[in-house]
């Protein structure tokens, strides 16, 4: 039996879904997998809760359901963030799920470069840190040397999807001729909405009300939560030094809805395509609303499935379709992420 | 850089295709994996060819391709079979692509059962060994001890799709509710004839004069190629000790063509699906033709793609479909077994 002490940042919907996950699981990890994992430390926006002996996950769940602020738990220290508290705690793996920052990397990436530095393996479903910093990170990491600490990201991508592992793994060795990937479920409904008869600002609204999008869902409709996971993808499965302003993004927040609506009416599919196509000697990198022909994999999918398929030289075409709801499989990926590191250490 | 010197049993399509793929990656491999793999040994029925300093791998190939025996290629010694060959190499790991032969096992079961008891690391795309004896070969390997030598099997159970690792890897720690696939892509393309108006003898005829179906078919359309590959995932990755005992079968050969006719008036699409069910404590194994309603997700799969769909706990519904011409993928799937094991020793 292996322990492993962690440190947990972010108990949002993922954060909490994963620390129930790792409760319900407790069993199957120590009779299969012969590890036992001990939560040690935990952070949100309020503060953090620190015990070497092992925290009760079950009690940080409930105070977080009923709004109570964590640092009223034992061992709880108002004010202090998650750098803090990495740098405060014994651990042995750290487990982002941070809010995502797009535009600084916000505490996230401050917290994987120190836990990675500081020799932590580090299992993030943050986008943040590796759309800005990818290339960087990943020199800390696994990703170059194996014998640096383990960097896990399979739920940044498309939740519980295995995106990142299929292409980096299953795929291994080959020429990836071709990506086409629907990595935002949040515009797939809106679409849908539309294609339906909704005016966009009504199937905004809708979503908004629905919670599928956030209140201010501009990441989702102007293309940029696609594009950072493009971002992440490029430098993983293809390996190209990428940053975001390497790829054509255009959101769906200029349709019209007469126009998605024609679409249907030709038996095609609106969708937020991200594209990534071997052209000479690079890949050319792409997100846009694309109208798919009603024989394209992608045409039918429910809902706010996501999908990708990669066109290879020596493994043919694959895809993948997810059917998830909320945030438990993100929550999920996380745990598999930690379980390929002691796989792998 | 790791060398890794390596036999390999059998030379129909997935082993010369093997050998090609590692002619062709050799700069990949030791530029991105870190490796370089050396051919010590190959075999086919005819007998063995042996250097310790490395075999022509394209000239094997060439010798296959112009039905020359590889037995008069310099270190050829006819008659020698691979376990004898295993006995008289010193190699680091087998590939075995030997024919199948799923009432015996035939040489490829020998061959890796001696491997992986000498220490060897053994990668498959033989579903006979696996399907017939998977506990005991288990517990010769790293999927029971990772003090012992790895075995993979990727390739066995729908070629390049990556079956096996996502459920064992990917899902890790589900529980995983229900399987549906559609894993034998020859009864796919004699369902579609049928369909679109041929007979069911007639459909027999053109699967076999376009290369798709065997000479003799009946493992095909009796469904036990289907059932072999639905008893190793049920020991691989649903882990129920399982023999072919266990499935109940039932082939297309039973079916009539205005059956399959009258499904398609409907809309729907007649395949034969493998489905593993969780019924209170254990996993019902069935495979039979079954109507797929217009709206499933493998009711639309062309030509002879495959698929298969993980319904679980934690990771929501995934959904693999693999579009693969010819023996490639099985072929590269070795590779990528192979890239595995170099990561996890």
């Amino acid at each position: 039996m292996k322990t492993y002490r962690f440190l947990l940042a972010g108990l949002g919907n993922i954060g909490r879904n994963f620390l129930e996950i790792v409760c319900d699981k407790e069993v199957m990890l120590r009779e299969r997998y012969g590890v036992q994992l001990i939560c040690v430390a935990v952070t949100d926006s309020s503060g953090s809760v620190l015990n070497t002996d092992g925290i009760d996950m079950r009690a940080v769940v409930a105070a977080k359901k009923h709004k109570q602020p964590i640092t009223e738990l034992p061992g709880g220290i108002a004010g202090m963030d998650a750098v803090a508290a990495l740098a405060a705690s014994a651990v042995d793996v750290v487990f982002d799920s941070t809010p995502v920052d797009l535009k600084t990397g916000g505490i996230g990436l401050e917290l994987t470069r120190n836990a990675l530095v500081a020799g932590k393996h580090l299992v993030t479903a943050n986008k943040g840190p590796l759309a800005l910093a990818f290339q960087e990170l990943a020199a800390l990491s696994d990703l170059t040397d194996l014998s640096k600490p383990g960097l896990r990201f399979s739920g940044a991508v498309g939740g519980a999807m295995p995106t990142i592992n299929v292409g980096r793994s299953d795929l291994a060795a080959a020429h990836i001729r071709r990506i086409e990937a629907v990595l935002n479920g949040t515009t797939q409904m809106i679409l849908e909405m539309m294609a339906n008869g909704s005016g966009y600002d009504e199937a905004i609204r809708e979503a908004i009300d629905a919670g599928i999008a956030e209140t201010d869902p501009s990441l989702d409709v102007e293309g940029w939560d696609a594009a950072n996971k493009l971002v992440i993808l490029a430098n993983a499965v293809l390996r190209q030094a990428t940053t975001l302003a390497d790829v054509s993004v255009t959101g769906i927040n200029k349709l019209r809805a007469d126009e998605v609506r024609a679409v249907r009416m030709l038996g095609e599919r609106m969708s937020l395509l991200a594209t990534a196509e071997w052209v000479e000697d690079h890949y050319k990198l792409t997100v846009a609303p694309t109208a798919l022909p009603e024989s394209h994999p992608f045409a039918r999918l429910a809902g706010q499935a996501m999908a990708i398929r990669y066109e290879t030289d020596i493994y043919g075409t694959q895809t993948l379709i997810t059917h998830e709801e909320g945030p438990v499989g993100s929550a999920a990926a996380m745990l598999r992420d930690f379980l390929d590191i002691v796989r792998n250490n």
